[in-house]
Parts: structure tokens; C-alpha cells; sequence
């Protein structure tokens, strides 16, 4: 297998859909950190123009992460990332279901939940009104997951990358908005927190994400106190 | 093979994707054109709630369209059906890469793509200033596949989903536009496209389209006067 070399960081919710995957997939990579607050100069010249992450290099020669090499390909986008992931290592996970019609759900409850709760997240965040919105968000994840019989993960009985896609989204909501940690201060996340826990039409939005804390692809990647570090110090800026 | 029935519309560069997908992959289906300046009644109960084409009725009875069975299973979304459509016919078509880093260089350029070409083309559609940024969004096009060592399509030699995802789009770019068919009426249109065909830094992308329009999944699927006839339609709504 080609080298493979991780740009991310913990703070991310995109970059640790890639994480996901390559722990799921049992990948040996280089991991580097991006402290996003204090981005290396190198990294837009040598890794990603758009200077975000994730980005993976593919390949090249097997050289520090900072001295990223010309003949590596790099590869943006957590979504492109996360099925490129297992389709580099097939039949070392369930990420990619075998049925292509599974496969395809999988992929529209990505496409949902990035329509629904991710910009949601993103307004409660910046301190909009997206508590009602994410409250709908969730009512979403619930319906998509009664239509397929309420399988035991998002889309099947296995974990694939639809859950991957979605739990670094719902553990930074649970966590940030928990500690009110937003641009907008306040104690608007922390109510609204507190108020969807008791919310018995959310318990089963709640009962898929604690089943999602428990794989393991997660636990070994998830940091919530370099998290909470991480967004003081962008809060700060 | 499970009956497949696609729910479409001529006009829409979107749906033009699936079916670009069907041809290559030579598939046995029904066909339904939606009227979407008065779509039926039954449609967004029966097959897609968003009530947007394309949507793909994959299994269930072999029943006719308007009659759309509750065990088939619905897909909506242009991006997942094609990729389901080929990965549905294995070996049947070169829309999916076996190499998989190059499969995902068509998904970053189909990315790019549609955050580019298509944002501006509907600018420009509706009497937005988009002229600059579809000059600009064509030259993200000749870049990507400068980067790529300008093969012969896309990403590749082969004809891939970069290609299927694009061609719709270029194809009405340059019909609406050089006939003013816009809701914005004018000549910005025209004089946009007159332009672009004399510009010599554009000359690659025009080039590229050249080879696309040539390929036999686009030529039997796309219906320039029906196209005219439908956006009128939608105009004088």
C-alpha cells in the first residue's frame, strides 16, 4: 500500500470523518495535526490550495508530513475521503454496503443530514436562531431512520459511512452547545441541550447517538478536551 | 434485473445525468417525462415528496409509471443515482474508475464543478451577474484537468461520472444563452456566449465540450428543441 499522511485536526467535524474511516478500516497513515487557529504556511503551498482540512496525500515518497512531497496526490474533501477510504481498503470494513440500492441510502442520508444538520449546527453556533432548525434536523435523522425499519445503525444493521458521516456533528453539538461554548455566548445551547435530552419525540435521536459513541472507530478518535481547547482558542480570536 | 423506471424531464440538466448514466450502462428501463411547469398529482405522493426529478423506481411490480408501486423503492438526487446506476451493472460502463484514487478525482471534479459551473449558470439564468463567474468557473474546468495532464475526458482516458455530471449543464449553457432564453431576457446571454467561443484562454474548455457533445449517451438523450419548448414554457409562467 501506498503512504498515506492525514492532515486534520481534533477540533474538526469533517476531518474526523476521515478519522472514523481509517481507524474502521485499520489503516496505517501518518497523522499530522493543523492547529486551524495557526495554520503552517506550508500547508496551502504543498498540501491543500484551499487550506483546509482533512487532506490526504496518497502516495510519493514516504517523507515528514511537513515536507509534504510533489509527487504525493492530494486529496481534499471529507465526503470524497470517506468513501475513498474503504474503496482503498475493500472488505476491511462495512463502510461501503455490498448492496448498491443500501449504498445509495446511505449516501442520501449524508445528503440530509448535510442540508439539515450541519447548517443548523453551524447557525446555533454563530448564534442565529437554529435551535427550532436543529430540533427539525433531528426530527429528520429519526424519520430517515424509521423509513428504513430503524435498522440498527443509520441504513443497515452495519456501520457505514452514513454514521461515520454524522457522529463528529452530533458529539460537537452535544459538547459545545452543552458548555454553551459559541460566538454568541449565552445560555441558548445550553438550554436548548437540556431541553431536546428531556424531549421524549427526541429519544430516539438520542438513543442512535449513544449506540454511535460506543463504536470504537469513535472512541479512538474522539478528544472532546482538545476540542474545548481548541474552540476557546478560536472563540478568543 | 429489478424494473426500473426513471422519472425525468428533458429539460432538466439534473435528470439529464441519469439518463446520460442509463445509456452507458445500456439498461432496460421505463421512462416517464414530468411536466414541470404541471407536474402530476401523484407524483410527490407516490414518488419523490420534493417533488423534484430525477427519481429512480428500482424493483417492486412491473406496474406502469403513473402507477408507481409503494414497493418499489424510491431514489431521488442526481449525484446518487449516478453512481447507483452503474455500480447497479458492474463492468457495463467506464462511468465508475476501478482505480480508486482516480474515482476520487471525478467526485473533487464534479465538487468543483458544482459549486462553480452551476451556481453561475443559474445566476446568469436569472439575470444575475453571472457572466464573470461562468468565465471563471470554465477556467476551474481547463485547471482541473490541466492538473490531471489534460486526458482525454475529465480525469481519465475513459468516459467516467465527471463527464455524465457536467455535459447537461454546458449543453444548456450554451443553447439558453446564445438564444437568450433567459428570465432575465436582454442579450447578455448571447453576448456572453459570442464572447466565450472567441476567447483564446477558453478555447480548451470549449474543446472538451467539443468531444462530450460527440459521445452516443449524450446525443440520445439530448433534446435541444424540447429543451426550447419547455423553458419557454417555464418562462411565460
Amino acid at each position: 500500500m501506498a503512504q498515506l499522511t492525514l492532515y486534520t485536526a481534533k477540533v474538526c467535524p469533517f476531518a474526523h470523518r476521515t478519522e472514523i474511516a481509517l481507524a474502521e478500516v485499520g489503516a496505517d497513515f501518518k497523522r499530522y495535526e493543523i492547529d486551524l487557529a495557526n495554520k503552517p504556511e506550508w500547508y496551502a503551498s504543498r498540501v491543500n490550495p484551499a487550506s483546509k482540512v482533512p487532506a490526504l496525500a496518497y502516495g510519493g515518497p514516504d517523507v515528514p508530513p511537513e515536507e509534504a512531497s510533489p509527487e504525493s496526490t492530494k486529496i481534499p474533501e471529507s465526503l470524497v475521503l470517506l468513501q475513498l477510504i474503504p474503496e482503498l481498503f475493500p472488505d476491511a470494513s462495512t463502510l461501503i454496503p455490498k448492496d448498491p440500492i443500501v449504498l445509495a441510502k446511505a449516501r442520501l442520508f449524508i445528503e440530509s443530514f448535510s442540508s439539515t444538520f450541519v447548517p443548523a449546527y453551524a447557525a446555533l453556533f454563530s448564534g442565529q436562531e437554529g435551535a427550532e432548525k436543529l430540533k427539525a434536523a433531528m426530527k429528520t435523522v429519526i424519520q430517515a431512520r424509521q423509513q428504513e425499519g430503524n435498522r440498527k445503525y443509520a441504513v443497515s444493521d452495519e456501520f457505514t459511512i452514513a454514521d461515520a458521516a454524522v457522529v463528529p456533528f452530533i458529539a460537537r453539538a452535544e459538547l459545545l452547545f452543552s458548555k454553551d461554548l459559541t460566538k454568541a455566548g449565552g445560555s441558548r445551547g445550553s438550554e436548548f441541550i437540556a431541553e431536546a435530552k428531556v424531549d421524549a419525540s427526541l429519544k430516539p435521536f438520542w438513543d442512535y447517538y449513544a449506540l454511535l459513541k460506543e463504536r470504537e472507530s469513535f472512541k479512538s478518535t474522539w478528544s472532546p478536551d482538545a476540542v474545548v481547547v481548541a474552540i476557546k482558542k478560536i472563540l478568543e480570536k
